[in-house]
């Protein structure tokens, strides 16, 4: 076995734990001993044991003498756990290899130096890309302390998300939807406009077959016209309601009776860069915007965004007056609007899926 | 070698006349005899030599005794030429395999039976998934009497083809946009509403790097507001306009002396089942539609279309008021929607290239 | 998630442990609660924790109403360990999902009888082929009590192994001796003839750049010629030294001091079967063996070996002297030969390797 | 439609004769006028018309200020044709496109300086590699003098070609021997040694569902053993057999009343370079070598080959005394050994075909 093929293993580890971990990172770890799997180990959730520390108990004392493969700079800090680097060492682990480092300036290189001063041999960087693309959401928002935000548009080949009379079920496919609860799962919130919620009463929960971890649900809601009878407030979780001045203080009262959480902004219009913020200081560290179309819109135009998941259904809708998938006001310039990179297609059953990066601005292509 | 690799070289062959035979099938032919190629056609143009002449006249004396290869049924009735079924009894021709039966109800099974007469060796059916699909145009042309219709939509990933401003150039990249003209060389006439000559006042003529065939240009105009300055009338090539009762007879003159066709329907509002079957009469076996939003979902909605191929920027654009892809006044019912079939997908540079067939009808998918 | 996609996980966390649990299978386990990840183990050795005991230690009081996908029935006999049977009904366990049954007759159905009887529910077959696969050969060795062969060949493209003058340093390049390594960190044990230490004094120990498990090493020795200084007994590790009853006395006295152990058969000559019931009886489950090509003949004519690994290196050697890769008295009629099945190819650098499985015996095809 | 896309037409055409054009190269024509194919052309036979002269004619008129593709630069010279530059630049071609350039000294740059210096715009070198790779035969006898050389070899895994017992018949089945008929219909001669006369009394003649060209027949027979009776002699085409100085001169006289064509080399022994020398003279292109292991170890050890085909069944035979794949006496250090280049994988039913380029001489590579 090579360095890389030990290290996809706790790669492996690592993505098994997806979506669960927020606000901490997925991490795994494989122990090796004279050739030999030793000990293997993954962050389950936060408040759990680190997955070094779960790789090393396996291990016991065939730790000592030791190579370690962690996807991630083991931590220098006191945090709800005490730090890995100190129980790596106390294990006598003799080598560290290392894939991600960590961006959180608190530990960022001191768990790596920590090692070092050990006498421990320590190489980093084996299988970083894959890394940290696993950790993507948990590192956007550990550097901006702002969620990762994640467009879901479901729409036909002309992008449009309901007929002229408002008809919208079903454009996609089961294939679709089912990937789209995955998406709920990954996430830490999902987020809909009070439109939606007037329209479609949605449960906004996870429904994967052998079931999933319900996000927080966030509602914008200018002037806190939330039924108090919405289904979101009798299914299991957390609804956050961000509102605005005019929101009725005696509408707060009572949603908060009815068990909702009630944020207040101090402004007429709620601005998309204002709930992030408020939303990272809770420690959501990734948000699902699921629509509808204004939602979608303001936070395109404020360029707030990373990542984008079309579902394309093959039907084509039409309709100047049809339910454009990203409405509200749009851009005016086509040399404003967000130029994205294709990362990923898929075929569900008969959609498409198409994942989108916010990750280069680039120039329009000049005339042919 | 086997049939199916001389019958593929046949194909190949027919490939190579892609968008120039109309309104004749592409047929491709090879000779062998003795397990050596002694011939190969192709069919050019209308009015030149069939593929089963060329590849003959290639063989020369060798054609006695040979093997042929043709991707359609040999002609039986004398048209422009005189029929390829006698000069095939005429050469010698021991055995004769083909892909394709001819749809043409004045031909088909009536070239195989006279060379069955002949004491020929016959058999059909040789790759005619594929010789099938290179003439799908034709086909349906001839069994219809109306044009393969191809819906081409360049959009953003939201389904806009400008911005609320009305900002439309460019949103897709120079590839798709040189695919494009292959699309417009590949058709025998290509389509727009007169509000898409008002705005941009297109050539609509084909740019490829060595050359290609300007198809016929049609512009859908109910009141005849064409301009008489338009660029299009100023390029070589024919430009037909149609127009409903309300065009004026003043202009449609003025319109014919500046070297437009005017086609004047009877009706208050020029319907696309009237444009076809107008279309279908002066020998037009494929119509490319480009737009704009309106003109794509009158033929959407009245179902008269059989391909759709869409380009995909990865980019949003948003807003209600920005300019659909697919306009008009849309479907009203999601199960009145054309469901597709997606049959190709491409990487044009950033942008995707989605081929989809209007071949399925089916039932709208089942809450999950 | 799918039940699927957890029990791939599974999969992958008993593929870690590849070549070091025998003579115990890999198995790999999940336990997911509430859709979320809440505890995963694998088997590490014999004599160690079995899968599921790790998986419900980290899934601690989550476990009760989880579910648990485990790649092999767990195990209802007292062995090493209690039955991991009892454990998962004790710790509350609400559904079971394996992939493969247990081979074993001791076990097969007995674990699952347990666990349905305390009220659990059970799922088998999820990804039963990619867990067959995976312990295929704990699986041969538990079903017949002989180790599964592996036939390994490194040679020129024409079948030799060395030139005629006896050169075969090196045939096949560093990509195929590292995979060798591989190959031999996968077995129990690895076996070669008594020429091949006269003539190359081999180490057969495993050098892979992070280690490996040396294989116990058998040599087979008619007449005890095995050099008391040879490498192999001063490396650490078992050496296993097959004779006959030539092999002389004060040899075998010898060689024991030297620290071999001796087997010596009642029998004019070393049969493969006899060898393979000795290790079988002594807990080697696998066995590698790397000829030279006198033994691989004795094992291909007597049928035992389930398969043989090829690397074929680009060169061609030539020669009715050059040594054939499997030599011996080999098989007088092709209806004899073994004929094998391609499971797998792969380039090694400038070399091939040709994974074939003994597993339909065909007749032979008709002339063309 | 871009240059490339029609140069790829036009090594479509050239590919079709395949194997029948030799002495010959193959070579494909595609003349466009104004984005529409005009005319197409592929060279079928020695003494036929060129490429360019069926395109030409089947292009009439349109040749005038159109492009010519073509996948070998236009002859200069007068041969059994007149020089196409002339017909070329007569017909009036505006730009001329070429891939391969000629490597016959007589022509080579002088038809591109005739169209260069008749005002015609010149672009050579477009898909270049792919015609070349198809005229690989052709430029290596062109420029040598002598014919291509590839070894065939049906052997098992271990590289044997019979049984110790001699039985052979069959190792490799009904796929890999189909395609032996393709090999065959491509090469100019096909040789055997006597031996494999006297064992087997082949025709050596194409066998293909549709139909193919014999090839010429070789035999090596260093003392004219050869049988008067033999089939090579009743079939239809022509057999050459070499002998040297020691073959008698009454059978000599004996095989020529038979047919035979006989080549007596004044040497004791028949060395393949002199075998490949009067082969060249007498316009032999290209060479498949079918066997025996006797006469493929002389060309391997003489380095005289260009390709090697391995059909290699998936079957063990063993046997120091069965008939190894190549024989003789071998090389005797494995540095002197030709290293060979892996082009091309293909399973043929059980079996696999492997295409070996003898390009690269490279160092053994070091110990691991
Ligand atoms: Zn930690
Ligand atoms: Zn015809
Ligand atoms: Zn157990
Ligand atoms: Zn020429």
């Amino acid at each position: 076995m090579t360095k890389k093929e030990y290290m996809k293993l706790a790669v492996e580890l690592a993505s098994a734990a997806g979506g669960q971990t927020s606000p901490n990172p997925q991490v795994g770890c494989v122990i090796v001993k004279d050739g030999r799997v030793a000990g293997v180990g993954t962050h389950l959730k936060a408040g759990d044991k680190h997955a070094e520390r779960h790789a090393l108990e396996m291990a016991g004392t065939e730790a000592s003498g030791a190579d370690m493969y962690v996807t991630l700079e083991p931590c220098s800090h006191h945090g709800r756990t005490p730090p890995c680097a100190d129980a790596v060492i106390a294990a006598g682990i003799s080598r560290v290899f290392t894939a991600s480092s960590d961006p959180d300036p608190r530990v960022s290189g001191r768990g790596i130096k920590k090692l070092l001063d050990a006498g421990i041999h320590v190489e980093t960087g084996i299988m970083k890309e894959e890394a940290d693309e696993l950790n993507r959401r948990f590192f956007h928002y550990v550097t901006t302390r702002k969620p990762y935000v994640t467009l879901k548009i479901a729409a036909s080949i002309d992008g449009k998300t309901a007929t002229s009379s408002g008809e919208s079920k079903w454009i996609t496919g089961p294939g679709s939807r089912l990937d789209g609860h995955r998406l709920r799962h990954e996430h830490d919130a999902i987020l809909v406009g009070i439109e939606t919620v007037l329209a479609d009463d949605p449960e906004l929960t996870v429904r994967l077959p052998e079931g999933g971890i319900d996000p927080v649900r966030i509602v914008l809601d200018n002037e806190l016209r939330f039924p108090l009878q919405a289904k979101m407030l009798q299914v299991p979780g957390k609804t956050i309601i961000f509102t605005s001045e005019r929101g009725g203080k005696d509408k707060e009262r009572l949603l908060k009776e009815a068990g909702a959480e009630v944020i207040r902004l101090s402004s007429f219009r709620i601005e998309p860069e204002a709930v992030l913020e408020k939303l990272g200081a809770v420690s959501i560290g990734s948000l699902l915007i699921e629509g509808g179309g204004t939602v979608l819109d303001s936070f395109v135009r404020a360029g707030l965004f990373q990542e984008a998941v079309l579902y394309q259904a093959p039907i084509i809708i039409g309709g100047r007056n049809a339910v454009p998938a990203v409405g509200g006001s749009g851009m005016e310039r086509l040399s404003e609007c967000p130029r994205l990179v294709l990362k990923h297609v898929e075929q569900l059953e008969q959609d498409l899926k198409l994942t989108y990066r916010n990750e280069v601005q680039k120039e329009c292509s000049p005339e042919l």
